[in-house]
């Protein structure tokens, strides 16, 4: 059977899971193309990439590199776009089949409601979409009927788990989660952590900000909200699992106990391809987990006396309405503030608390509420930061 | 959707996969129906069984107990047949779907083929059948489309893996084995193994015989060459991995280098219910896994010094033919000497090894030399073993 080729675009490029994915797309240039690279910053990199992979189209999102980018290319018949237009044609161009949502924080919303009412699969690898606005992107995806698939190992872990499963009911899901590199450090020793120390994760290799988000264990509540939207599975049925060797990337237990688990080495270039070829599994240079090397698989409960983010994320999806938009928002705030050294690391989940104490409530928010909530609970946590 | 009751024959019911097979038909006896009863000896239970369940047809392979059986249950309204004829007649009875092979060893071949002819589906739990004659048996169920489902917790475990992934490849099978009660006895600790010590599994609750097949390793080995013929995969791509906890029931590895498992209680009930039922799953009155309290799981290579067994059933497959047939036979005479203590637990494997060596090789056998086979074997193994 001869495949057609899948036309990719690619949402954050230049990032950790867009050099990733183009890294995938390489191997595979018989059967998926990168179709349009869409970076924000980055050009020189963006620059780059077009050059190797020759795409149909290459946009900077941030407007004011967009001569140095047309320069750089015109003597390559690319369609060079910038700004909010660019990326909504871009994602929306008729030859793109799917769309790989690989920015970072709250900025992929709208380009990801753009290419879902275009009809365009969607391989999510932006947690924040479906935190803030979970219940909106799955009503869209379901109406216009897109595909989406999991970028993140924990939940391509579950969804395939789920594969042909047909209508078995979810019991319970194990969202494993390595702890982070602060795992077993104490309260003080936490009050201490640096950038470097933060920015340093054991297992896997990621971008700034997801990196941090593991370090507070915010990126795990995330990614239970992220899972109750994708697999539509009450949070009361999802229990975080720390597991520190990050080989378990998640698992499923279903009515009659039998548990079903995905496992492999920490490296993102798995779930990223299981994406653009599913439901086919294509071969990857990677060295498989040699279980009996292995030795040891480990499992314990995440403390949330020491780690209270999990609890503000469990709490945001319970209340539900516009308090996940809220708690992304304060998130973000929180971590650009860490990074920049300006407030410490236990500050950071502090900050969370404030903001979901003193945001608005909206029940149920549409697209402009979530951008208005998201502005306020900026400004809220900004202020508390002083 | 109204689900039509799905009628069983259990061959062996009074045995444990018997037993437990019929604890699941009582919990759904909605969905399933003890249509067909059939044991060799224990008269007293099958009749005890036969009140309960009420079953068409009630069978005693032996052929002295039938006016014992049909006099018990003269005031029901229920066929009461014996002998291989009423085996096979049952096995074959218009009205059955499913016929659950829980018999012991070579005894289970026969009617399995008979089954297998009348295009019953199979759910099988006897591994001998596959080790003695998978060639035969695979191609049977092919030519008959009759869909064999595996009810050994690593096979089921294993199927249920391969579930929903179509064409995609096998690269490698993580086959667990518990390591049984001596994994880590010495040689010299091993020579003095007792019956009684034999007999006590450290998880899993079973017969007599498949619970020392389990202590010599043989019984993984018979798996082994039972995941080849249900799996259609390279024996050297199978390998077998000691996890003393009895967790992961298996584990498969794809060609992205993902690896699917299924874990849970050691408990047959899950197999032989997913058998009965599948693709569907229904609940179980087991208390699931807890992967809060698990802490860990462990794994090691199998040590083929101690254990000769594992490798006499990879070489017993690399020939081919008759050879597993044989490793079979030697292995019940072992198996039922070590019983009656008149060998010793080591001397099990010795006479496996030289009954290999002695036996008349036949590279395509038919299902008469299969029986031919097996009568000189067992002849081979006592003979040595005096």
């Amino acid at each position: 059977m001869k495949v057609r080729k899948r036309n990719i675009a690619i949402l954050g490029s230049t990032g950790s899971i867009g050099t990733q994915a183009l890294d995938v797309i390489a191997r595979y240039h018989e059967r998926f193309e990168a179709y349009a690279l869409i970076a924000n910053n980055s050009v020189e990199q963006l620059i780059e990439q077009a050059r190797r992979f020759q795409p149909e189209i290459v946009v900077t999102a941030n407007e004011s590199k967009y001569e140095q980018l047309k320069e750089a290319l015109s003597d390559l018949p690319i369609k060079v776009w910038c700004g909010s237009d660019g990326v909504e044609a871009a994602v929306q161009a008729a030859e793109v089949d799917m769309v790989l949502v690989a920015t970072v924080g709250f900025a992929g919303l709208t380009p990801t409601i753009q290419a879902i009412t275009a009809g365009k699969a969607i391989a999510l690898a932006n947690k924040e979409t479906l935190v803030v606005a979970g219940e909106l992107i799955t009503s869209l995806a379901l109406k216009h009927k897109t595909p989406m698939l999991p970028v993140d190992s924990e939940h391509s872990a579950i969804f395939q788990c789920l594969n042909g499963e047909g209508g078995n009911e979810v019991e319970r899901i194990w969202l494993t989660a390595s702890g982070g590199p602060f795992r077993t450090y104490t309260r003080e020793q936490l009050q201490h952590v640096t950038k470097a120390q933060a920015l340093e994760h054991p297992n896997w290799s990621m971008g700034q900000k997801v990196t941090i988000d593991s370090s507070t264990l915010i990126n795990k509540g995330f990614e239970v909200i992220e899972a109750k939207w994708l697999f539509d599975v009450d949070p009361s049925r999802i229990e975080v699992l720390v597991h520190p060797q990050s080989i378990v990337h998640s698992m499923v237990q279903f009515r009659d106990t039998s548990v079903m688990a995905q496992l492999g080495q920490p490296d993102m270039r798995v779930p990223i391809q299981y994406a653009f070829a599913y439901p086919e599994r294509l071969a990857l240079p990677i060295e498989p987990v040699d279980f009996y090397k292995l030795s040891s698989l480990t499992f314990e409960q995440p403390d949330t006396d020491r780690f209270p983010n999990l609890c503000y994320a469990y709490e945001a999806i319970r209340v539900g309405g516009n308090m996940p938009c809220v708690l992304n928002a304060a998130n973000e705030v929180a971590v650009e503030l860490f990074l920049q050294e300006r407030i410490g690391f236990t500050r950071m989940s502090q900050l969370i608390e404030k903001t979901l104490q003193k945001a608005s409530f909206i029940s149920k928010p549409s697209l402009n509420d979530y951008l208005e909530s998201d502005t306020e609970a900026r400004k809220i946590a900004f202020e508390y930061a002083r």
